[in-house]
């Protein structure tokens, strides 16, 4: 796993791509501990996640995961599953938006970690497939089957998690579950792009975005506007609000702080 | 803000045209207001909102609203930004079906107040933008991290208020964020022709559909089951319910009373 | 109704086609003792739901249902609507996937049958019409307000529930309604064959995913995420597991068996 941070934008490319960028337990880990530090930093305001060479991630491998898994007692299995699923709940949790770079296939934990993203770029290669039943697996894993319906509906959901079958980029597009479909080859320059577009732009106001629509998906509306209603008063008192209202005044573009 | 009730069919019209029908402090107070007496009468069935001009509503005027807010202590923030989204809550709680008729621009408070709307009814001028973080603030305004996610899933939610940008009426249409496309310049007609519908139809069963929608959103489906039950049980004892099958019975169409 | 169960696929066919399958009082109590009976036998691993004749089902009569329960004093009308709720959350809450084979008319307590499925297999005739508000009811029966909206997003939701209006194949389609479209006339053979294929499958991990999707709706993340990891590390110690990564390794198709 590589791991660059520029200018608010910290890029995290999965770099094993002899095995199509499967994931190992350190991998795993690895991620998790990386957006706890990220999120303990203020320095980052948007994220890259992208896979090298021919996919974006094939998901657990096979060998490393499935076969070690198998020796394991219950004790040590829950501690595994509950590592990856402290990955996903770290990726919707970040104080910063999440754009997975999603190119060739997106299988497994790699179709999670992509649906737990903000925002999923994709090109006309992107396959994503939640395979776990095909492994003998429900297709409820890392909060797929929480997150998924929320994506696409639960009729779309439960035939992606029930059946396993890859959904190609013309059909993610149509059912909602990428954000921005690009030419082929185009993925990484297009997730840059956007990471650059909010890391330059309010930063706050983004994090509190993305905080009220993943709490808010748990909480009825009295509550929900209640939320807002707090989080807006906080921001008004922000300097980026103060330097919209500055720049609109002097007609000029502004200058956002990200605070 | 002109108001006029007709025959059960109040229409709410947004009547500051050459600022594109921008709202002020007055105008959400205003809103909250007449929702909340035309909720306590039993003679409103059915609501147009529209907005007269160029567009539909622009959104918080940015000199009354934005630079007033500057100047507002904690107290006062919280004050005005619970009171939008009592609108909100007001549009969604009303014991009658409202119509958004959108043409043009609905942009911010716009965009919301159409959002919470039961229905979109829109022409291919209609152009909505959530554009919440282009002024500093959160995409969550007024309950739209809520709202938004459970009309076009989270994917499309994410993207469209954190970037605030625009979604014009075909996009609208494909992702599920308006009810009826009509051709330009027959939103207001279509508008009305619905709203006549419904209020000439059996209005209480009307309310209900309305209320439960609103309210299964926050409960778990043994709950809804349960409340589907009550409030079916409530109706069979309704003159609607025993008018349709007479009419049925004598080959006629029912004459609904809306009780 | 006929009912058969061969090599663990069940069958339950609506069997009153000069009455286009309409339910009566009798046919809600079978289907939900029917669902209880199948979901305490294990052999069970996928049941068709299907209409014989010209549509799938029309839902409640006229006669023998609308026009009895104007007779009924409040008890006996919570009774009865507390019992199509049941069969309602009998299809959501049974271990084995439920396949709709929609063809023709799918109306009122029919609609909601099909929409509590798993999967919704149609072809071009199938027509689902909610059509309560149109007898003086709620939209929201048997659970619709609440399964309606997680499956198509509010807006669509409202729109067929308050106005009863039919959805046809292709706008269903578009709008995730349904499952999968097949050719006139091919509908009980594309299902027969989605449920051969769910049965012959890893039965117990297609169960557990099913039992996610449903319990997921009405739970936060970390909770949605801490069952998933409970659940992996069950299914991580039962023979399908064992047995993918036997047959990986071997170079040949898995044999499920189920648990």
């Amino acid at each position: 796993m590589r791991v660059t941070v520029a200018d608010g934008v910290a890029t995290v490319t999965l770099a094993r791509p002899d095995k199509l960028n499967a994931l190992t337990f350190g991998a795993y880990a690895d991620l998790r501990d990386l957006l706890a530090e990220l999120s303990r930093e203020r320095s980052v305001r948007a994220l890259v996640l992208a896979g090298e060479g021919r996919g974006f991630c094939s998901g657990g491998d096979v060998d490393e995961i499935i076969g070690a898994t198998l020796g394991m007692d219950t004790a040590r299995l829950l501690d595994f599953n509950r590592m990856t699923g402290q990955v996903v709940r770290a990726v919707r949790e970040c104080p910063f938006p999440v754009i997975a770079a999603v190119h060739g296939v997106a299988a497994g934990a790699g179709a999670v970690l992509a649906l737990a993203a903000d925002f999923r770029v994709a090109d006309p290669s992107a396959r994503f497939a939640f395979l776990f039943t095909r492994v003998g697996l429900s297709g409820g894993d890392m909060g797929a089957a929480y997150l998924l319906p929320r994506v696409v509906g639960l009729g779309h959901a439960t035939r992606l998690l029930m059946l396993g079958e890859p959904v190609r980029a013309a059909e993610a597009e149509r059912i909602g579950l990428i954000s921005e479909l690009t030419e082929e080859g185009h993925v990484d320059e297009a997730a840059r792009a956007l990471a650059r577009r909010l890391a330059d732009g309010p930063a706050l106001a983004h994090a509190q975005t993305k905080a009220l629509l993943t709490a808010e998906l748990d909480m009825p509306l009295a509550a929900a506007v209640e939320m807002d209603a707090a989080t807006q008063a906080l921001l008004m008192h922000g300097e980026d609000y103060a330097e919209f209202h500055a720049a609109f005044t002097e007609k000029r573009p502004p200058k956002w702080r990200g605070r």
